[in-house]
């Protein structure tokens, strides 16, 4: 295969989930990078507050690349960015509420000197050789986008989020038409996302949640609303403010995020709030609880969160009690389950209505399920196909289901994190492995190690002895201690006793005056230790011998 | 009241679940206690094994207590009686299974001169003022029951766990004739489950899944078969076994709790395993693929269980292949859903077939749903109800069941781990709060007080940093250090370079020959570190600051 005409498609950073955060198209010197997001850590990472690309690779070939282009607006696709354009200053393309929503986190970060360049959809962008047309298509956030991307191999279709809503709420349903003109024209490579593949049939509109909604402001006429949310599923706050004026209610915003998202999308036109129907979350007390539905955040039980806080009844601004009904509009993501029920306890416990998954139609998915992924294959007819977006059992099933509607198996391909696949008009294949993964976000550091999240989990797992001995630099002997400092480990007196009793036959094991180095000393009681400490507990806690000589 | 005319029923133990893991009943001079079972930890109790009831009130009322009283034989209902017995030797009665699978743990654990009472279905046990009659109930071990017990304020009726199976796998469907005779005989109080509270309709019969199991194997005809499920569902195993007679395959049994429980069924006679169908699992490369079903622990993503070591390529026994077809015969239970989903895609990746719960019918819950729950309730038309075995939000929506076929709400109250509910013919109100919680099983210890945790918490959330400086007696100089240990915290070599010096400036800031004491020193060293590293970090580790006086 010619290098030189081939189109490099590389698979950067995400965890569990594959061609998510962060996609680069590569050709002769040019490369285009598609969403550059985060991810949330899980229950493995202790203390880790998110997980950024391992850029390495951008950074290294920073002069061949050309723009970084947005599918949407969400955590997942454009979080990263703060991060990255710090170290790759390129200009960023993308629909009016993904860049506003970019731009608050920049302003947040105190990234400076960047380049937004807002793109309309069915808009096109030039950059090198390749051509990306933003094609509209239909999400849980407005202003996505599909990206159709010319290159000199054929188009490539990145799916972006998507989904097939014949009834959205604002705006237009998915651009089927410029879909399928894209189909006729044909098309090289499909990468198309995997969220829903297991579900069959069609994921249903954003309308119906509205409907339930609706019902839900009838029956409950005489209470006071709570309805937790996403705070970025503007057209889902869209409904929710369509009925509380229908229904005569004011309504109050509640969560950080929230209060972000809702001006944002007011800014950039993207909801509709009439006059005098917001009240500030600070006077609702100036309402009687009929006349008043709050929007919060807080659907997935996030800790610091308006709706978790609430629940705790650790929040100021709203004390929950039984004149509410409180409608989590949400379903739990995967993870999540333990936390969101904790909350819905925690409002039953208060005398809270609560109404959750249990009634359908509280919810919607963003993501198209097994037809409309079909409609997607069928109506673009793609040579080759990379399933992306998933974790490898999502990208497993899109291509039984992509082989079902006539795909030939040796035209796709699973990737994984840190692949290149090479294409050319003719071929597919996987190319050389790049370095890739993840960078932790810890505070304000960013770790490119995982020797803090190994010594951490290692701390919460079996807790840490610190045994403290100072010794004489001229006798040997010991002068002070051995003192133990026990945290997260479980010790009787006896067993501290005998622990102590271990590092003075330890030390005096050696000879203390002819060693020139300390660390075979700490060694040799680390070691004496942990067996020690195992036999009698089954733990090994981290073992931290500090032994000095004065 | 006439306190010594009033039941008390005490709720002791459990994490999240209330009234599951262990209750008492106590009248006068007697007490019986119905399950003793443990919790699994959660994320948020990092390294603990386990949690076991505090059983202090207990103890401190040995001698009224009469027997212990088995509803069957599942870890959260009998996995705490090995720490239970150590301290109090009382008598326990139980159906045979529930028994054997009991002694089982007290041999493993050294517990000695316990007394074991099998107990058949319908039999009745007399303890104290209490008669404890045995009602045969379907649930998803054999020998599950609840539990009629004639007390001197009327027939208090405990569901144990059940369901109603009207196509069983071995025995009888529950005990509908007996139910309803004690409904007409007058019940006091109900005990009931509530782990399906929320789900419609009726829980399928296990005999589906057999028909499920069924077609899968005539589909899987060419490819070995490895099936994961629970264990103690003793009932699906006796559905594999015989699948695996009519297809003309062996069968092994792979994981530790599986040869256990395996073992315990065939003694009691509760399986019936066919002669020469079973091979070892050491044995199965003697068989090809296609002769071979394997079934296996680890439904649920268990760290060392067998199918999780085997789809990460590290059990020896068994390799995974892409002759493999893995079923799945199991819900995850939430919490676990990302254990189990890294499971299938390490799965998938070695190029095995995994089918699971996208398909329905593979795995039916053991517990009623809201009809069967509606059949309890009307047969024992109880005068007063307690809804138990389930989170808050479980018991809120069992006792709107309940309202809704015609229990009136003063006669039904929900109580917490902690409560005692005072219980007389014509009444029902919560009384005192006794001592109660759990204890944490860490190893070979066990921990009452929380500290353990939430020191490991905090080293897991921010890691640790130890600060040493050994000064003289006799001059109050720095004659060793400062030096710094840092683990699980990411700091920069400036940043280090700033914590020394600030030791060295707070050490000089006290005349170290007039303190007696060095606490002081030392809480001011850990004071001045925190206030730096949030400023710099954001995060805050455990400071540990050693320093000694030489």
């Amino acid at each position: 295969m010619n290098n030189k005409k081939t189109l490099k498609v590389r698979f950067l950073g995400g965890v569990g989930e594959i061609g998510k955060n962060m996609t680069a198209l590569e050709y002769g010197k040019d490369i285009i990078i598609i969403d550059a997001g985060l991810t949330f850590p899980n229950a493995d990472m202790p203390g880790i507050d998110l997980l950024i690309p391992d850029i390495s690779y951008l950074v290294q070939n920073k002069d061949k690349i050309r723009g970084i282009v947005l599918t949407h607006g969400h955590e997942d696709h454009i979080g990263g960015l703060p991060y990255v354009l710090k170290e790759i200053n390129v200009p960023v393309y993308g629909t009016k509420l993904t860049l506003m929503l970019l731009e608050h986190k920049l302003i947040e970060q105190k990234v400076a000197g960047y380049s937004l360049n807002c793109v309309k959809p069915s808009g096109v962008v030039k950059l090198g050789c390749f051509s990306v047309e933003f094609v509209h298509v239909n999400h849980s956030i407005p202003g996505s986008c599909a990206l159709s991307i010319t290159t000199p191999v054929g188009i490539v279709y990145h799916s972006g989020d998507f989904k097939v809503d014949l009834t959205p709420i604002n705006g237009e349903m998915i651009d089927i038409p410029r879909i399928s003109e894209i189909g006729k024209k044909g098309v090289t490579l499909l990468l198309c996302e995997s969220t829903n593949v297991e579900q069959e049939g069609y994921t249903m509109s954003e309308h119906v949640v509205g409907e339930t909604l609706d019902r839900l402001f009838a029956d409950n006429a005489r209470r006071r609303l709570i309805v937790a949310t996403f705070a970025t599923n503007v057209h889902r706050l869209q409904q929710i403010i369509n009925l509380a004026e229908k229904h005569k209610r004011k309504i109050a915003f509640s969560g950080r995020s929230m209060l972000n998202v809702v001006d944002a999308a007011t800014k950039v036109g993207e909801i509709d709030i009439p006059e005098n129907l917001v009240v500030d979350i600070e006077k609702i007390k100036n309402y009687a609880d009929k006349d008043l539905v709050i929007v919060s955040t807080g659907s997935q039980g996030e800790p610091m969160s308006a709706l978790t806080r609430m629940a705790a009844g650790d929040y100021n601004q709203v004390q929950v009690g039984s004149n509410d009904t409180i409608i989590i509009s949400a379903s739990p993501i995967p993870g999540n389950e333990r936390s969101i029920y904790q909350v819905i306890n925690n409002l039953y416990r208060k005398g809270a209505e609560v109404v959750y998954k249990s009634i359908t139609k509280i919810h919607v998915s963003g993501h198209a399920c097994q037809e409309e992924l079909k409609i997607l294959h069928t109506l673009l007819k793609p040579k080759f196909f990379i399933p992306v977006h998933g974790e490898y059992r999502h990208l497993k099933k899109h291509c039984r289901l992509a082989k079902e509607i006539g795909m030939k198996e040796s035209n796709m391909l699973i990737a994984d994190i840190g692949d290149t696949v090479e294409v050319t008009p003719r071929s597919i294949r996987k190319g050389e492995k790049i370095q890739s993964g993840t960078r932790y976000i810890d505070g304000l550091s960013i770790d490119d190690s995982e020797n803090v999240v190994r010594d951490r989990k290692h701390l919460a797992e079996d807790g840490l002895m610190v045994a403290v001995c100072c010794v004489s630099e001229d006798t040997g002997e010991i002068v002070q201690g051995p003192d133990i400092i026990n945290k997260g480990s479980i010790l009787s007196d006896a067993q501290i006793a005998e622990a102590k009793n271990i590092i003075i036959k330890t030390i005096n094991s050696f000879d203390v005056k002819s060693v020139g180095d300390m660390s075979e000393i700490r060694n040799t009681i680390r070691k004496n230790l942990r067996n020690f400490i195992i036999k009698k507990t089954k733990k090994s806690p981290m073992i931290i011998p500090v032994v000095t000589e004065v």
